[in-house]
């Protein structure tokens, strides 16, 4: 992987490996690292897979990246943290944002417009302080652009509960579907409708927390943080 | 897993078992069949783990829940499908829905609310005609209710480029949060806003497909159907 790792840096794609490429539909895959990673600062939430005894474990993380590196919220405790070995844990780490449901003619061509990135790579603990503390904070601001200025940071104690992970953004790809169905021509004149029904993830109006001072007002961070 | 098996559908839970069980937070876990099967309905995306070469591959798919088994849709000449060996292919299947931004005063209490059901188990291929007929009926319903009589079925051809994968859903559970943000007592005065920011997924309004017959009228499933 070094070597394709820096050729990937250089021309602006990932690297092209197996595991990076559909055995289906590779006309919908993208290597370029600039849409992977709008879809990866775009998703709410991850899925991790790793292996335990043979066996595959998927669960959800919050994530952000950090240039060129991927960095997951755990704590010190987690199963997940505890079985990461020193020359680090095979992950693949995969995003998927629904755009829309698409209805065709044909149950065979219903579909669903999504865009999904997929990463492998190793996952480390995050050991360095500052790197850290830079994770946690890219953490909050992952989850709402401001928010990191306004809340506390994060004391000796927590910060020793808590455990980062790093996966390095080195191998990745992106899969996507957009667009109306794709009907063959013969069934063009069925009496059903087709088209696409529109999927979009949106945040309704801030629920202040019960035992909040009335007299703390609603930041502008969140007031204005309406839609991803 | 047999006997187990046998006594969650007695008492309406899964077993809990080493893997269903988290490392942490065992308060947000449940057990119970119902919670279980209504995520999994609500969700129209899935993740599902495996393993190749002794290494972890998480991706997308539609599922959908026929009883005690859930269904894959996938196509006969995918890795996937190619890689399911006689005895079933051990598998994770992951659903997560986010339900909210969790804002704490401290950055440590920062969350997600979230609803994540975890499955284990084996896939198989689904063989039996009836079957996948059946199983591609019920995907086809699982994104939009009412549309499977509403489109044209599969063809003979069209079913042998279709591969359902089959996982059974005997060990299960459901890790969920909901609620304020959880904050220390001893930052309850601290001057930050705290609360949640609700997240949903929405449908938007139908976009026809840009050759269909204007006579064609939308349809009361499509245009009934406004939000999960």
């Amino acid at each position: 992987m070094t070597t394709s790792e820096g050729a990937a840096r250089r021309d602006g794609e990932f690297p092209v490996t197996t595991r990076t490429t559909p055995s289906r539909r590779r006309d919908r895959v993208r290597h370029e690292v600039t849409p992977v990673h709008a879809v990866l600062d775009e998703a709410l939430v991850c899925h991790l897979g790793f292996v335990v005894d043979g066996e595959p474990v998927v669960l959800p993380f919050l994530h952000t990246r950090l240039g060129e590196n991927l960095y997951l919220h755990t704590s010190s405790g987690s199963r997940l943290t505890r079985s990461v070995p020193p020359e680090g844990l095979p992950v693949c780490l995969t995003v998927t944002l629904l755009d829309g449901l698409v209805l065709a003619r044909s149950q065979f061509h219903h579909s669903l417009n999504y865009r999904s990135v997929v990463v492998h790579g190793r996952a480390h603990r995050v050991e360095d302080p500052e790197e850290l503390v830079a994770a946690l904070t890219a953490l909050v601001e992952h989850v709402v652009p401001g928010r990191s200025a306004a809340s506390r940071p994060g004391s000796a104690r927590e910060l020793a509960a808590t455990a980062v992970l790093r996966v390095p953004l080195a191998e990745a790809s992106l899969k996507a579907r957009s667009g109306p169905p794709a009907d063959d021509p013969a069934d063009a004149d069925l009496p059903y409708w087709a088209g696409v029904v529109p999927v979009s993830t949106v945040l309704g109006p801030p629920e202040p927390a019960p035992d909040l001072d009335p007299a703390v007002p609603l930041p502008d961070h969140v007031a204005g943080y309406r839609s991803r």
